[in-house]
């Protein structure tokens, strides 16, 4: 049993080198993922009522296999934190970040068998469904060097959203108070001024909401040419910490040898 | 009277480690300030009378609480600058950009009783209140490493500022001749030219003003590239700075040797 | 004979310096390429049949130059592939990227003389032509540098794609979701706010698509602030992969000293 | 009076420091600079007759200076190279590309006193005067930097522009066949794809031309998706660059020297 329990970890994990069955499970509920974020998509279109039919069957047993392999993780959660107690262990990983994503991902096609719910709400949980393709990450280790550096500028990073967004406000209220008069329509209180600041600020430019004001204009055109620089920042920022992982790296392979006295250099 | 001064001054700057009244103190202004400018927000929508009341009372308490400060910075002014004598410090102070935006941010409430002025002045006087929000900064040294990149850089981004501003005013008044006669509307006069330059090299293009002639086309073409790589260059410039302020951090732990004598270089 | 052949070998591929006729051969076909492209770009506007014929027979010429130089290349292949026997050196060229291009770019005239067919297709065929362009970079050395560091920054620009993929399709479902009761004629499925989703990530923003709900413009707002960030990512990954390219040039100049024995490490 | 041209070179360069009237000069040159390029801007509102004739007045003055001063810098061009015959060095610096921009500069004015011309022409000719403002350049020397970075990364750069105009190029072609049959009147011919094609890559996006069809849209938010990419180039060479310039400014500057045998480090 408990032989079967380390087992079963092992497949449910990320496949080690040479584990064909852990491999095999992992690329399978990859495939499940893909196919369900299909699913929701599809499901935007009009479809057959035969097609339904057929999407209801695939999603029922999709949650069958997220909901057992959901189970699965509870029970060997002991395996992944072998310093707690078991059942502390199953309800520390239960509260993870990825626990609470697989809950959300399976949740939503039970409600309506508990609970008579409206099927507006239901729809909108349906697209917790969409949560599921977080769970690729789980598999792969392409997006850890990148996530890496956005984990060490965390506090720059924070820092420079917190700037844009000061200046965000104060401009969409200053647009606001500029713009209310010669086209109330459009800018009716500071909301849409924000909508505006957002659209500006990040270059979208939609075109829904302008100023038309001489005095709009010059405030429009001032925090466009700011938002570039703030732009520049989380860029540089970004930059700055991909450079200090590749020096980290090299600093790190480098170990030489001097060749007149053989010793380390350091 | 001169240890309370000292504990005063100590409160009302940034909190020092352990320091838990000055801490309070500094947490409150903020949530004040961050509540004031939900006010200004929700003043632009329409409410009922004794929201307003409400709004009102909220202001008038926030201000007095503002005043306080002001006048309490204003009186430890000379601890702050204990270089100069009392007079000249507190003068300095109350020229100092900080100083100034407290003011500014609570002299608006204070006119009405002052002198009589239209309604529509005061409310434009108003929303200097916003400018509360840089209060925040002197609590938080959050932005501070970023704040340190944009002063090193100064000159070279006030440089390509000083460039762009170059390029669209001349693209402005050669669109505008290019334009005006095909659209004459759109393009009434150079301003309307500055207003199309400032979208296309920002990248914001809000669609209101495009040229509709081949010449006018394949002039905001060359502009829109230009924009690219005018954009690159504060990116380029900032992120370079933030390299240099890691590298700098990197240098002071760094150890070397003397190629003479072996020995440790300090 | 085989005198001919390697000179013809060395006429084909990229010259080297002093090698004028080489020189001119390369010259010739990038001359030819451009003209290709120029006539593409002219077909698409209304020509006099006189200018059409003109037309028809540069693109006749040019296709039996293109095609001259295509078996050439097949026949020389064995001169650019020596560690392999002649025929497998052909058949490897001939499955290589460039000479796909090659032949992709000289087929759509030759298939009408083959098979008949309909003209809506060939017109579609005829646009292969374009790819020509890519035959310049065989004879520039120019953007060898900038392809380097894609290549080297490959795995961690598919991942950031990847990332931005995700979050697009995570993003349109949920705006469809909020947005197609409000405007079904914009958000009519799933593919209409992956069209949003493209517009307002990569922050071009034409304006034909925007939410108009206030929880659809909430999420516009997280989603063009967002945009930023992931398109600081592949500037920080590329930005860091020239400063490495740079550094690694530099690494080959630096001399350093042992700290023992002082000597220079070679 | 060599004495006289002497002094008159170094007052129409670039002040030395503690050299006055040379400053002045140089801010008077710039000031007049400015003045021109605000007419030119003013020019395109309705004016009254009067204000019309103080600005002909100004231009006047101000072509009569620059006049002047073209004269002096052609004069004293032998000091400037003075490695060269008088002649030479003359003819030398009337083809320098500042110049030639002084030289257009004020030939617009002259113009119709020698040939009859129609309006039209002539106010397209008084747009070159718009170039005086890079005359600042000379007087400037905050922009080197920057220029050297691009100096520098030229190569690299004009590559990259280079790809972006092949890319242009055959998506512009694409689009038009993929759209034309779809809105004839937006998809005129590959001129229309290529102004949509600038409007996607470089993010601009006005929304007066974009794809409706299915397959447009994929190839739109194909180009939309590169063009970040694309962006990236010369943000990521730019930022490289000027962190080589930081990095040989700071190999230049670190003499040290050991402290235990006081030997200098190399």
């Amino acid at each position: 049993m408990k032989n079967f329990k380390i087992r079963l970890f092992e497949i449910i994990e990320a496949a080690k080198d040479g584990d064909t069955p852990s491999k095999i499970f992992d690329i399978g509920i990859i495939i499940l993922v893909i196919l369900n974020v299909g699913l929701a998509i599809a499901e935007t279109f009009t479809l057959t009522p035969g097609i339904k039919q057929l999407f209801y069957i695939i999603e029922l047993v999709s949650t069958v296999i997220f909901s057992f392999e959901y189970i699965c993780r509870l029970w060997t959660a002991d395996l992944l934190y072998p310093q707690c107690k078991p059942c502390v262990a199953r309800i520390k990983y239960a509260f993870s970040f990825m626990a609470l994503i697989d809950l959300f991902a399976i949740l939503p096609f039970y409600i309506p068998f508990v609970i008579k719910t409206d099927l507006q709400i239901l729809r909108a949980l349906k697209i917790v469904r969409l949560f599921r393709v977080f769970k690729i990450n789980r598999y792969t280790s392409a997006l850890s060097s990148i996530g890496e550096v956005f984990k060490k500028k965390k506090s720059q990073l924070i820092s420079s959203v917190f700037v844009v967004s000061l200046l965000m406000v104060i401009a969409s209220v200053l647009m606001y108070n500029l713009e209310h008069d010669a086209q109330p329509e459009v800018f009716k209180n500071a909301f849409s001024g924000l909508w505006w600041a957002v659209a500006t600020l990040t270059t979208v430019g939609y075109g829904d909401v302008y100023p038309i004001t001489s005095v709009g204009k010059v405030l429009s055109a001032f925090i466009a040419i700011l938002g570039i620089a703030l732009v520049a920042v989380p860029t540089g920022i970004i930059s700055a910490g991909f450079m200090e992982a590749i020096e980290s790296d090299k600093d790190e392979d480098e170990i030489k040898y001097c060749k007149y006295c053989g010793k380390k250099i350091e």
